[in-house]
This record gives C-alpha cells, structure tokens and sequence, in this order.
C-alpha cells in the first residue's frame, strides 16, 4: 500500500497519486511517500519514479542490512531496525527493517512489514494540519525516534530482572540451577540487546557528521538527542553485562562451595566411623590370648572407648573450624 | 523556588522578580537564576522567559539524563550528576540531577532536589559581594567543581575497605565466606563508581574542546582541573577494580586451596584405617586352621602389625610431602 | 592460460593477443587481461608488458599474501582471498588469492587456481554485450563482490549449528563431551573466519579512502556495499564468538555440576552404610559379656537399630535437600 | 628552603636572593630558583613573586597530583613523581611529587620532600659551570630524566624476580603456596609499577606535542628520549603482566593437577582394599555350613584370593594408566 | 672493524679512510660506512667525524633500545632488532641491535654483533657493482628487509608445532602433562615473538609517516613492503595466541573431565561394595537367634543375596548412565 502527503505553502493535501507527486515541487514544497507492505509492483516505482540507486533499492528487499546511513549527494539512504515484542519465550523480540530515503524536499519510507508508529505518525499529520513546522528532515527524526523509543522497555526488563536478581543473590547460600539457568539468559539477552543497539549508535554518530544533517543545524539537536539516547541505552547494556557477569561468577562460586560445604561434612562424618568401626572390628578377632574380651565390664570398656574416641574427633574438628 | 542574582557594573542585587532579569543586559552585567525544586508553573519560564530548546527543557525533567553537554549556540546546556550519601547500606549513595544553562551573560540552574553546595554558593555570594572578579562561566566551574569534589569521599572509602582487606588477605590461610562476599560487593561498588565518574569525564573532555569553554582562556584553566580530577579518579577506580579482581581471585584459590587440603588430610586418615581395619578383619575369619589365632602372643603381634602398618603409612605420606 | 578482452566504442572485442592490447588505448578504450593459473612464461609479461612493480608481481606468485591495496600512482594492487569449500570435515575451506592490477583504462586479473566466478564473469561479458555501461572499477567491483559473497554461506553455517546447539543446550542438564567438543570446533571455526573476514574489511576501508576510488563517485558507492557488506559479517561474527563463548561456559558448567551432584548422591549413599556397618561390626565382637546377644529378639533389635538409623538418616539428608 | 642559581652571560651566580632574581632578565639570562622542603611563608612567593595561577600553586600543596603537563600561555606547570625505595617488605616505594615551572628564561622547581637528584644536580651546576650550554629546558629535562631513571631498577627487580621463578616452575610438579603468593604479589607490584610508568608516559606525550617544547627543536630531541624509555617501560611491564598471569594459571594448575593425583592414588589404593576386606568379612560370617572354613588349606585358599584380587586391580589399574 | 664504501657517478670504491668519506660529497656520490663490532675508539667517530645527536650515538651502546626511529632532521635514527637462533631450547632466540643513521647521501650501520647478513649485502654490493640504482635509502630497506625475514622461521616453527598439537588434540581424550607443558611453552614463546614483532610494526608505521621516506615514492613502497610484512606477522601471531589458549582451555577442561571420569568409577565401585560388605557383616554378629545361620543353604543364600545386591547396583547405575 502506498501513502503519499504532500505539503504545499503550508497547506497539507493527502492521497495525491505517486505520479503526480513528483511535479511541481519546489522550495516551498515537500512529500512524504509512505511504502507500507508494498507489493513488487509498487517497489518498482523506487526505480522508474525516484531514480533512486539501485543498491539502495536492493536493500530494501527482504534480507535484512545492518543499520546505516549512506550518502548519495541527492538523498541520504537510511536504515534503521524496529524492534517487536513477540509471545513466545525464549527469543523475546523481532526485528524489522524501515528503509527511509530523505532528499531536501522529499522523503520516502519503505518497510515490509505494518508499523503501527508510522501509522500514527501519518494519522497525526492528516488531523492536526501542524505540516508547516514540518520539514522531511523533523519527520525523519520523528520516525527515528520512535523507533529507538522502543528499545527503552526491553533493556528496562533485564535491568528489572537483573535487580531483582541481584538482591535475591545477596540473601541465599545456594544458588539453585534454575537461578543460574536465569543469569545465562539474562546474559544471552544482553548480547541481542546490543546487537540491536550498538549499530544503530555507530549508524547516528556517522549521521551526525553528515554534511546533509549538518546543514540543517535546528534538526541535527534532534539527531543529536536519538544518538544521546543511543548512547545512554548503550552505557546501561554495557553496565548491565559487567553485573550480569559479576552475578554468575558469584553465583557459580557460591553453588560450588556450598557442594564443596556438603561434601566435606560427608566425609567428617565417614573420618569418625572409621576408627569406630577399626575398634570393633579389633574385638573381633577370634585370637585365643585376647584378654580384653574376658574383663567384666569389657564390653562397655570398648563402647566406652569407641565414644570417646568419636567424640573426640568431634571436638578436634570443631576446633579446627572444619565443622 | 526560583533565586536570582544580577551584576551589575560590579555590584550584585538579589532576587529582582525574574521577569525583569533578561532585560537591560549588556555586556557589563549578567546575572545567574537558580530554580531550586521548581514547580511546574515555574519551569514553563524556560520555554516562555528564556525561549530556551524544548529537547533541553524536557531534560530538565524528572527523567534521569546522560551526564552530557550541548551546544545550542547562543548558550551551552550542561548536564551533571550530584552524588548523595544514603544511610541504607546496599546502595551506597543517590544520583540527582542538575542541569546548568550557561550564556555569554546568563547562568541558569535546574535542580529538581536540594543542593546544599549550590545554596551555600548563592549565601556566599550574597555576603561576599566577590562579584566583581566573577563570570557565569567561572561560576558554573564552581557549581561544576563542588558536584565532582562529591565523588572522591565515595572513592576513596572503597579504597580504604580495600587496603584493609588486602592488608587482611595477606596474613591469612582461609578466608571467609564473609570477606568473599564483602569483595563481591566492593565489586560491585567500584562499578556503580565508574559508571558516575565515566560520562562526567566524557563530558568534560567535550566541554574543553567546545568553542564556548576556548573562547574564554582564564575560566579553561579551571575546567581542565575539574578534568584533571575526574581522570584521577578513573585512574583509582580502573587501578582498584584490577585489585579488587587479583584479591577475588586469590581469595578463591586460597579458599578452594584450604578445602582440597581439609579433603586430602581426610582421604589419608582414612586410607590409613583401611589395612589396619583389613588386617583384624583377617582375624575375624573363622577357618578352622589359622595358625597365628592359637600363637601365644598372636593379638600381640597383630595389634603390632597394625600399628606398623599404620606408622609405616605415615612415613610415606610425610616423605612424599603429603601430610 | 590468459584471455583478454577489449572494449573500444561501445564494442567488446575478444582474444586480442596481448601484445597488441596496451596499443591504441585512450579515454574511450580499455581492456581486462586475466591470467587464469598462468605458466612461469605467461606470469613475465607482468614485467615486460605492463611493468608493474617487481613488489607487486611478487606478491602474484604462489606465497600467500594479506589481503590488501597498495596504490602505484598509474594502479592500484588489490589482494583479495577466495575461499572454496572443502570435502574433509576438519578445516572446511581453502583460500586462494587473487590478485587484481587496476588501472584507468585496464583491469589485469591474476590467479592461480580456477575461479569459477570469474569464468562465469567473462562468459557473461562475451556474450550479453553489456559492455557499454562497464568499467574496469566495476569489474572489479564484480569480481570482490562475487568473492566476499563466498563468505556468507560460511557464516551462516556456523550461525545455524550454533542456534541449533543453543536450542538444544537449554534442554538438558548433562552436555554429552561430543556436544562439548563441536563448540569448541565450532569456536575455532569463527576464529578461521575472522581470520578471512577481518582483513578483507580492513582492506576496503583503505580502498574507499584511497583516491583512485574517490574520483569515481558512482563505483564508489558499490565498494561501500562490499564494504558494508563485511561489516555485517564481522559484526555476525563477533556476536557468535561472544554466543559460543557463552555456551561454553554454561555446558562446562552444566557438566561440572551434574559430575558433583552425582558423587554427592554416591557419598551420601556411602555415608548412610557406614553407621549401620558400624552397629553389625560392634555385635560381631567378641566379649564375653554382651547382653544384646542373648536376648530373645537381639537380632530383630538389631536390624531395626539399623533399619531406623538408615531411614533416619536419609529424612535428615531429605530436609537439608541434599538429596 | 629556596635555593636560586642565575646565568647571565654564561655566567653561573647563585644564592641571589628570590627578590632580585626576576629583575633585569633579559634574553641572555634565566634563572633557576629551587623550592626544597619550602616553608608556607616560602610557597607565598609562588603567588606574590611569579604570579602562577591560583590552582597550579594549589597542585603544588601536599595532595598528590596526577603526573601532568599544563599550558599557562607564559610558562607550563609540569607534575612528575619520584618514586622512593623503602625498606618495608609491603609496599616497596614510596611516591613524592615534583613540581616544575618552565618559562621562557625560569625554571621554578617546588618538591616537600628532599629530592637528592636534584641536589646534586644543583651542586653540579655550582661547581662545573657547564652554565653555557644549558637552558632551562635542559634543566627541565636532565630533572625529568633523573626521577624517569629511578624507575628503571624497580622495573627490572620485578623482572628479575619473575625469570628466577619462571626457570624454577618449568622444573616443579607442585608448586608450594609460597611460590604462588609470591607470584600474587609480583603480580600485585607491577600494577604498582604501571600506576607510576602510565601517567608519566601520558604526561610526556602531551608535554612533547606542546608548542612550548616543540618550539625548541634541540631539546625536544631530549624530552623524546625520556618518552623513549617511558614506553619502553610500559613494554616490559604489560610484557611482565601477561608472563606473571600465564605463571599463575600455569601454577594453580599444576597445584591443582598434583592435588587431584594424590587424591587418585589415595581413591584407587581405597579401592584395592574394599574387595579383599569383603572377602575376609565373608569368611567371618557365623553360617553353619561355609565348607570353606573346614578346608584344610582353607585360610591359605582366603589369603591366596585376596592376593590375587588386590594384584589383578593393580594391574588393571596400571593397564588403564590411572596409576 | 669499519667497512667503508663509497658510490661516485655509478662507480663503487670500498675501503676508502674514513676521514675521507665525508668530504667531497655532492649529488651523485654517496657512501656506506659499517661498524662491525665496533672498539670504543671507532665509535668516537660517531661524535667527532659524523657529529650525530649525543643521544643517539649513546643509544648505539650495549643497553638494548626499542626498535625506534628518530628523526634529528639532517638524518633518520634507525633501532632495528635482528634475531638469532640459539641452541639451548628454553629461549630460543637471542636479540641484537642493529643501528642505522641515514642521510640524503650516507648511511651509517652500527652493531655490536656479527650480522652475517649485512657481511653477504656488503660482498655482494662490492661483487655485482649493482650500485647504480642503489641508494642510500634502498640499501636501509635491504637491511631491515633481511632482518625482519628472520622473523618468519621463528613464527613458523611455532605455527607448525601448534598446528600437529591441534590435530593430536582433537584425537585424543587425556591430555598428557607434557602435551599441556608445551602448550603453555608455546603460549610463553608467542608472547616473546609478539615482543619482538610488536615495536617494529610500530617503528615502520612511523617510518612511513615521516617526511624523509614520503620524498622518495619509489623506496616507500618497499619500506610499505616491510610494513606489510610485519602486519601478517602481528595477524598470525594473534591468532596463533587465540588458538592457543583455545587449546590450552580444552585441554585443561579434557584433562579435569578425564580425572573426574576415574574418581566417579572408583566411587561408584566402592559404592557397590558398601551393600555387600554390610550383609556380610550382618551375618558375622554373634547374636543366638539369628535363624539364617542354621538354615540348611544360609550360606549360599547369603552369596546370592550379595550377588543380586551387586548386579541390581550395576543395572542401575548403568541404567542413569554413570557408567
């Protein structure tokens, strides 16, 4: 489906047909073609109405690029990455390509799949006529900044998970493994994060130094602010990948040591039956000369002997801080 | 709570009503306005008074910022973060944020908590009558100056916390789950220090390089030395998050050290119990043709070789150096 | 074996012999000469014909060189790699270089192993006659482009293997040593890539700022795409290598813990015999006087101490969860 | 104490007193005047004699700066540390700031400790009347130079340290807790080592891209030099900081390696004895009808199969070569 | 020894005096001046014939100097590091300092040690009287070019030896004490091959950049030759170093898991005993009603008993796959 607005002396006008659109623009004109789902048919018009350079369209195919921003002396060539929450667990978000062409008096959006903030964004401009502060550049802004907006939540959610971890780990001695499955998680949602992040950042920084950007210098503050954000977004993922790295290890070696705890209680307790059972394995050996066995109070001298000689391991240990 | 303060040829009049402050400036008079926890209705003065940037203003807000500094060229807006002590142990202190516009002949302060340095600033200045050397930006030097002076106390506790266990760690053989943990939390305090002391030095080093800063030589001088400071600090924190991580990782050794010694004394107690246990196990047996059970001084000679076998096992184990 | 191929107006003229191809060039001309596993013979004319740098032809023979671009004033020295898969499953490719002379008006391709890609390239040029819009900087573009497209399929690879691994990993509790065995194979396989892609990347940033490619606006925006293109690849490379490193940690892990906990159950079976070996050894002793022994129910007395010990202490172990 | 030195002429005078020093300097004459252990009256001066800037006088009170270099337009600011061998095994050096201020035709020289390079650099100067040919860049310099050099020795004691037990760990099986806490703490000193070489390396980068020096081509050759060995300090010491880490892990797992031996042997020597210790258990049962104990070579046939029982493990073991 | 050897309208003179090198040069001649381990007399000549910077001619001493190179404007000050194979295994190379000043129209070497390979370019420069297209700065590129080639083998022999490691790795299940010894051998050797490749990169990369060696393109390319050489280097022996800590780390976690593989069998074997031991330690108590001792087949109904015990332990453990 293809949305077209044009702005003319301040006056907005939408629903013009593409071919028109083109015409009659001058200084005080500009347009905003919006591509959404577009089917082959309408993608070509990319080519045979804008001219607009053929490895710029390929990347607006299905396969997804990596965030960037190339110049092509008449437009800028931007690619940014909208990021949707989906149902199922383990891979929390999708990733979805917008592909804006920003000329000086024009600008052209193409995604292949419905973007409800764009939708709204269009919505906004028919109702509320604001058009005449409007340049291509602010509504390129606009768009960007949606975007970005809404990798907020999703880093906002590890760093909630990752508190509340974080105090739950200071209060426990033995990390279960469903904790430590958690933290893995965590960590391996940090790393999608900043996939996610990191090359839109690098993305603005190179747009910020564009010459096309520059120009404009009441726009580039609002670039700026995006990459602010960006910038922000990153310091968190980073923060957050040190703790979550801090957390595992902690648990990891709490987990360890608590096993250990266990393990050496065990054979504390195994050490003291051992010279027990030698003792009353002593008395029963069938020696003829054995005269201990025929004392009175034999008996009770070994099992008097055998307490002793446990409760004195008991005491040894205890004094050695090994129980 | 909006404070105003203006100079004027050299003298200095307090809270002249706002409205009246942007008038009559030139180049002999400036004057600094201090919105201490504004309300809303007195925040809208950015926008209507000053006609300051609305991304700007919208920073002001409760929303924490990136310590940051933007140049909207007739004034640059300055973005710091003030450190707060608090009394409940796990999270050592509180950000707040303070956001400065500096003009060629302006200073304006946004803080939407108290400032205790940043009143006794405004007290000292309405006493001293100083004004005569002042200029708004040797004054937003100080407010910057006092901000960062806050860190150091924090730095330097966990310094100290560090020196101590470091002095500890050295003398001792098994450390305790206790000082492990307190490690973790030193960890995890320089992090939190890093992560206020970064983006000010990040800041600072954008600042220097700013036209606005360059153009005035003298007040330079005295953001270097804020610079100066914040990369002292970063220099201790790097330098005592390296230590902290050695002693961490010594501690650990030592500790998994201290058990495998407990296990391996363990193992060889009861390595020695087990031939002397075989031994009068043999003379339990019950066949009828066992000589050494009809020998006169046969249980004799077996305790005998039981204790030899025993002294004989503790021999070996010392020669080979493992007891 | 070496085939030219001219274009002169328009026109693509093919097997001109070589000597006569450097002839006759001006600005409406140009050729591309491809030595495709040339003799010792063929390799000369490098020297004697186009007298390239004696470096450069150097850098052609069968020693393999970085992958690079060294600019000559009249040319430019391109290395690229080529990788073909290989059947033996331990090192998956092999890297072939070729090594590519571009100049205003000439393109010279060396090679000494078949290049399926760039028979096709010649092929294709022969026949469709496409030659009009063609220039040597887009030849070579071509033939980049169709080497660096190899890498895909190589990353990919590795990307489906890990993903499938992860998949699996986070369903099992006890990683089998061929599971753990194929991620570190798999992490030496991002190494052998990084080891491909990364100069290649490094490479093209040089040749975008180099100025023979500068001057050429519209080509240049195609090495941009290759150049992107690489990026992409490293960036997917380096999110594997920290997914991989991850998974490594958590299967050691994982295997690590499920180890302990079995000797855990198999000392704390051992720890439930002792007590009740202890008790059947004291009545296998042999003093006269124990009165257990001749008690009507003493053996039943006896099975039951141990029955209730046993049962005692697995509740024990039950409440601790340490079984 | 203030000790001054003027050359004028070529001629050296020295002890004239501060006051006059400043007057009539002209092209051919400049001054030294050095600040040894200074009184606070003394420090005065720096202010109302030389006029330095409030904070770099500041710097020069008891807080230890940063080593660092500061442009004042008229005359730079330099901070260095001299490091100082103490005798407590601890912490092997202690740190004194130097403080220098290079002008034109001076060289202000300010240190709280005593300083004995620079006193004898001082008598030097008195006695040879090497005076022509210096400058005070040179002075500056040969100052530099003598603190730069006493790192050297604490350097190469580290590295000393680190061969002689790098040569004995590849000649050990199971290095000794003492060894490994040796290596704790060299690893311990040479993060010292770098919190003194990096600023200094830092300071002189920035000291040799000032005007100030590079307007003076000789001695910058000079200030080179010391760069020269500060970097190649910065060399050996991350050189040292990977050799001391590869130890340690080398170290911890040997330590761990022969602990895991001991702990075999012990387990498998267990294992040897549970077998024959159950045979002679069986043949201590109290059945009526055991045919075995009636044998007449019954106890031989019992001892004989426990022999060949506890030979067939060993050999077992040794064939699996766990032993 | 000084070997002098003087160029003059294309004809080459050796051994001409020293003294007289120097005079008579313009344009067309120049010379080459080697000082083979040089007596302290000869290198005065440095100072009072050539009238180099005292600081280099200090730097051509017995102290070993980073590859470094310093340009005192009338000439380049050249460190170079030449290696040699030692015989003893533990360092495997010894490093010797080669120094070179070069001028518009001199060269100057100077080494301590025996260079065989400058001795050979000496021989042959005398022999094939190739002076004619030599120059002074071609002939710096001929000695450095050599020297770094002896970096090659070093590389290669540890690339080898990693190489055999890797397949014998992947083949094997317990790593051998020595297989790991050399690995970190290995690891330790790379780190001394990275010492020395390391400063000449950076020395070439800051030859290239300086005025001296811009001037002439046509040796530039060749020095670029040097650089490139250096940087392969750097590539291998980082991924050499990534390789073998992969290796390392596998076989350390190969070594741990084989050990933990023996204690679990030997645990579970004596796991299987404990049962056994215990019935037959019932069946030696002395009690007078135990009716199982007068039963007709007591005895084998004890084995039998026994017999299950073990079977039902084997079937189950083999059943969880602990065996």
């Amino acid at each position: 489906m293809i949305r077209t607005l044009k702005v003319k002396a301040g006056k907005t006008i939408t629903n013009i047909p593409v071919e028109l659109l083109t015409q009659d623009v001058n200084k005080d004109s500009w347009y905003w073609v919006d591509f959404n789902q577009p089917t082959d048919e309408e993608l070509k018009l990319l080519d045979t109405l804008f001219h607009f350079h053929p490895l710029a369209i390929e990347d607006c195919g299905p396969s997804l690029q990596r965030p960037k921003v190339e110049n092509y002396d008449e437009y800028l060539f931007i690619v940014v990455h909208a990021v949707k929450e989906r149902r199922n667990e383990r891979k929390r978000f999708g990733v979805h390509e917008v592909n804006l062409f920003l000329g000086e008096n024009f600008l052209v959006s193409v995604h292949l799949d419905d973007q409800p903030s764009i939708d709204q964004l269009f919505t906004s401009f028919e109702k509320k006529n604001r058009s005449i502060e409007y340049t291509p550049n602010y509504l390129a802004y606009l768009i960007i900044d949606h975007i970005v907006d809404e990798f907020f939540p999703l880093v906002e959610y590890v760093e909630n998970q990752l508190n509340k971890m974080e105090e739950k780990i200071f209060h426990i001695k033995n990390p279960t493994d469903h904790l430590i499955n958690q933290i893995f998680y965590l960590r391996r949602s940090l790393l999608s994060l900043k996939k996610i992040v990191l090359p839109h950042r690098d993305m603005l920084s190179i747009l910020l130094h564009d010459d096309f950007i520059n120009r404009d210098r009441r726009t580039r503050a609002y670039f700026m602010d995006i990459y602010d954000h960006l910038m922000r977004l990153m310091d968190r993922i980073d923060n957050q990948r040190e703790i979550v790295s801090g957390l595992l290890e902690m648990c990891l070696s709490l987990q360890s040591k608590h096993m250990n705890e266990i393990m050496k209680i065990l054979t504390i307790f195994g050490t003291i039956f051992l010279p027990i059972t030698f003792i009353s394995s002593v008395y029963g050996m069938n020696f003829e000369g054995m005269p201990e066995l025929h004392w009175k109070y034999g008996y009770p001298f070994a099992l008097g002997l055998m307490a002793i000689t446990a409760i004195g391991f008991v005491i040894y240990f205890k004094r050695k801080h090994w129980l």
